[in-house]
C-alpha cells in the first residue's frame, strides 16, 4: 500500500469517529456555511472550472460530456441550495429502530448509527462533489471522493470552498477527503482497504461499475443499468397508458428510470399498438418490435435478442406482445435489471400478482417508471439507486447512509 | 462455467420464484414435516454419518472435529426440534416497513420480501444443514448449501430426509440444493454467479471466510472473528464485574462472543486485578498482562502486541490497564473485531459515551458479552453473526434474511 493511500484511509477512519461526535445542530449549521461558501467562492470555482473546460475541449471530449462538466452561476446556485436543503432534512441518526426487554431484565435496542467511511467514485459531474459531501456529512459519514480526472480543478475548488464553510463552523478536522493523486492505481489500492473503508458507491457507466465490483473487497452498492419495463394488461386504460408510455420513455430518455421495453397483452395489442405508434412518432421515439407486434405494425425495425436487455438511454423503445401477466413477469425477471417496472391495469388481482412476482427494487401500478427517484419518493435526497438486494434497494436517501448497532443495558447479567 | 454449476444456479433462481409463491401456512406445515422426516430417517442418517466418521478417523482428524461431526439420537432430536421451532416463529415476509402518500396521490410502501438465492458455505457441522435449510425455507429463500467434504454422506442423508418432508407437503420442486460435486473449483465458480446468487454466508474459520471474500463477486455477510472486550470503569461494581468476567471468558471459551481482552481503569486496577486473578485461577483461565498490570500481578505472562488482536478461543485472556474511558474506546476500535464489547460501570454518562464511541455491532452495559446471540436477543433463530456494517449487524435471525421492495400505486400519474 502506498503511503498516500495509507495516510488517507487512516485519517478518514479517525475522522469518522470525530464526526460521529458532532451534534445534529452543529452539522446543520456547518452545512449552511458550506452552502454560503459555494456562492462566496463563485469566481474562483468558475475560473478553475474554465481550466478543466479548456483541457476537455482540447482533448475533443463529447459535447454532452462538456455540457455536464461546465458550471455557471445557475448551477452553483443549485449546488448551494441543495446543501441548504440537506441541512433542513430530518436527521436519521440516533433513531431507535426497535426496543425490547428480555425476560432476564436486559434492555435491548437497535439504534441508527453512521456507516463510517464511504468511498464515492464518479465521473466528471461537479455537483456530485458537493451533493455527496453534504449527504455524507449530514449522516456523520466520512466521504472519500474520487471524481473524474477531467474535473480535477473544479473538484479541488469546490472542496476548498466546502472546507472553508466547515472552518467557519470551527470544524477543523478533515470531515471529507478528495483523492487528488491521479491514476487508476490509487483507486485499485483504495478498493482493497476493507479495514478502513466500509462502503463503496460507484456512480457512472456500467463498465466503471463492473471494474469497481471486480476489484473491490469492500461492499459495493450500485446499479449497473436500468432496463425498466411497462406491462400493458388487457384491462389497462388506453388513454392513460399512452400518456404513461410517452412520459416514461421521452420525458428524459438518458436516465436509468426511463422505460426501455413495453410489454403488451395480446388481447389489447391490436387496438393499442397503432395508437402507441402515433404518440411515439409525435415524441420522436423509434420502436423495435417482436415478430407478433410486427404483424400489427409492419415495416418497423425488428427487435433482436440483445434489445430485450439493452438500456438505450435514447429515444428508442422495444415492444413485445405477451400471452398475459405470467409471461410479462417472466420476461422482466429474465431480461430486466431489477430496477423499476410498472403494470398498467384495472385488475387489482393482477396488480398484486405483478408487484409480488416481479423481482425488482420498485414495482409500480398505473404510474410512470420515471417516479423511481429519491426526491419523488419523498426521501428529500438521493445518493444513488440500488439494484442490489442487500442493505438498500431502489432510491437511497439519508436513511440508507446509516447502519445500526445493538445496545444492551443490563444490571450484572451473566449467561447461564 | 461448468454445466453443473450453470444448471444448479439457474434452477435455484427459478425455484426462488416458486418458493416466493408459497403461503406462510404451507411453509410452516412443510417445516413440521421436515422435522418429522429427520426422526423417521434416524437409522439411515446415523448409518451414513458412521461412514463419514470412519473416514474422518482414518484421516486422523482432530478429536474436537470428529466430536462436532458425530450424530446421535439426542442430536437428531435437537435438529428436528429446531425445525419445529422455526415453524412456530413469526413470518417476516410481507410486512409493511413504511407507507407514505405522496402529494401527487401515489401510495408508496416498502414491503419485506425474500432475498432470493443464498449460498451457505460451512464446515463439517451436520446440524447447519438442517438449521439453515429451515431458516432459508421459512423466509422463501432458496439455499445452496456447501458443507465440508468430511460430512459428505451425512449431509446427503439429511438432505434426503428434508426432501421427503417437503414431498409429504406436496412441494415437489427443489426448494433447496446441496452441492454434491466435490472440489474447490466448484465453490470458486459458484462465488462468481452474482447474476443468480444474491448473498453468500460463509460460516467457519477465518481463513475460509477470507478466501470467500477474496473470490466472490456476490455480497458476503460474515464475521472473521470475535475479539470481544470488557472495560471495567472506575465506578464498576467489583463483585458483579468478577462474575461477568469469568462468565464472559470461561462459560464457553470456544465461541465468538467470549471475551478476549479485559481493559481495567487505572483507578480500580490495584484492587480489582488481584481479585480477578483469584477467580480466573479457579476457572482455569490464564492471563496475559500489559506492563502496568504486570506491576500489580508480577510473574505472569506478558501480553505481546499480537495478543490485543488475538481470538484465543481458549481459556486465555489478555488484560490491560487504561487511563480511562477514552483510551478503552480507542483500544477497542483499533484492535477489536467490531463484534461485541461491554462496559461495567455505575456512571450513566460513561455508559452512554461507551455505547456511542465503540464501533461494534453490539455495545453492552453491565452484562456479559456472551449475550451476543440470536436466541438471547429474542430473534428466535440465528443464521450467523455479522461484523459487517451493511444490511445486517450483529446476530442475524429471520428478518435479516429478507430485503424489501418499493411498491407504488398510482392512478395514471406521469412525471412533469
Amino acid at each position: 500500500m502506498s503511503s498516500y493511500v495509507k495516510n488517507l484511509v487512516k485519517q478518514a477512519r479517525w475522522a469518522s469517529y470525530k464526526l460521529a461526535d458532532l451534534s445534529a445542530q452543529e452539522k446543520d449549521a456547518a452545512l449552511k456555511n458550506m452552502a454560503r461558501a459555494i456562492l462566496k467562492n463563485k469566481r474562483f470555482i468558475l475560473s478553475e472550472n474554465a481550466k478543466d473546460l479548456v483541457k476537455a475541449n482540447k482533448k475533443g471530449l463529447k459535447k454532452s460530456f462538456i455540457e455536464r462538466l461546465a458550471l455557471n452561476d445557475e448551477r452553483l446556485k443549485e449546488m448551494s441550495l441543495s446543501l441548504k436543503e440537506i441541512a433542513s432534512l430530518k436527521h436519521p441518526l440516533g433513531q431507535e429502530i426497535s426496543k425490547t426487554s428480555r425476560p432476564n431484565g436486559i434492555q435491548l435496542s437497535k439504534v441508527r448509527v453512521p456507516i463510517g467511511v464511504v468511498l464515492i467514485i464518479y465521473e466528471a459531474r461537479p455537483n456530485v462533489t458537493s451533493d455527496c459531501t453534504g449527504l455524507l456529512f449530514k449522516t456523520s459519514n466520512v466521504g472519500i471522493l474520487r471524481g473524474g480526472a477531467d474535473a480535477e480543478h473544479t473538484n479541488k475548488a469546490i472542496a476548498k470552498a466546502l472546507r472553508q464553510g466547515l472552518l467557519k463552523s470551527k470544524i477543523d478536522f478533515p470531515a471529507f477527503f478528495i483523492v487528488e493523486k491521479p491514476g487508476h492505481g490509487i483507486v485499485d489500492e483504495l478498493l482493497q482497504q476493507s479495514e478502513y473503508i466500509d462502503l463503496v458507491i460507484p456512480r457512472g457507466g456500467e463498465s466503471l461499475i463492473r471494474k469497481v465490483v471486480e476489484t473491490s473487497n469492500i461492499p459495493v452498492i450500485k446499479h449497473y443499468k436500468g432496463v425498466c419495463h411497462i406491462f400493458i394488461d388487457d384491462s389497462a386504460d388506453i388513454k392513460k397508458s399512452l400518456r404513461i408510455c410517452v412520459n416514461a420513455k421521452a420525458q428524459r430518455p438518458s436516465v436509468c428510470n426511463a422505460v426501455e421495453t413495453i410489454l403488451v397483452h395480446k388481447k389489447i395489442a391490436g387496438k393499442f399498438l397503432p395508437l402507441l405508434k402515433k404518440e411515439f412518432d409525435k415524441a420522436g421515439v423509434s420502436m423495435r418490435l417482436d415478430k407478433r407486434a410486427l404483424k400489427i405494425l409492419p415495416g418497423l425495425k425488428k427487435a433482436e435478442k440483445e434489445d430485450w436487455s439493452t438500456e438505450y438511454l435514447d429515444l428508442i423503445v422495444s415492444v413485445k406482445i405477451v400471452e398475459g401477466l405470467e409471461e410479462a413477469i417472466e420476461h422482466i425477471n429474465t431480461y430486466g435489471s431489477h430496477h423499476t417496472e410498472s403494470i398498467l391495469t384495472k385488475n387489482q388481482a393482477n396488480a398484486r400478482r405483478f408487484t409480488k412476482g416481479v423481482d425488482s427494487a420498485c414495482c409500480f401500478v398505473n404510474m410512470s417508471t420515471r417516479f423511481s427517484d429519491g426526491f419523488q419518493f419523498g426521501l428529500g435526497a438521493e445518493i444513488g439507486i440500488s439494484t442490489d438486494k442487500l442493505h438498500a434497494r431502489g432510491p437511497m436517501g439519508l436513511e440508507e447512509l446509516t447502519t445500526y448497532k445493538w445496545i444492551g443495558r443490563g444490571s450484572g447479567q451473566i449467561r447461564i
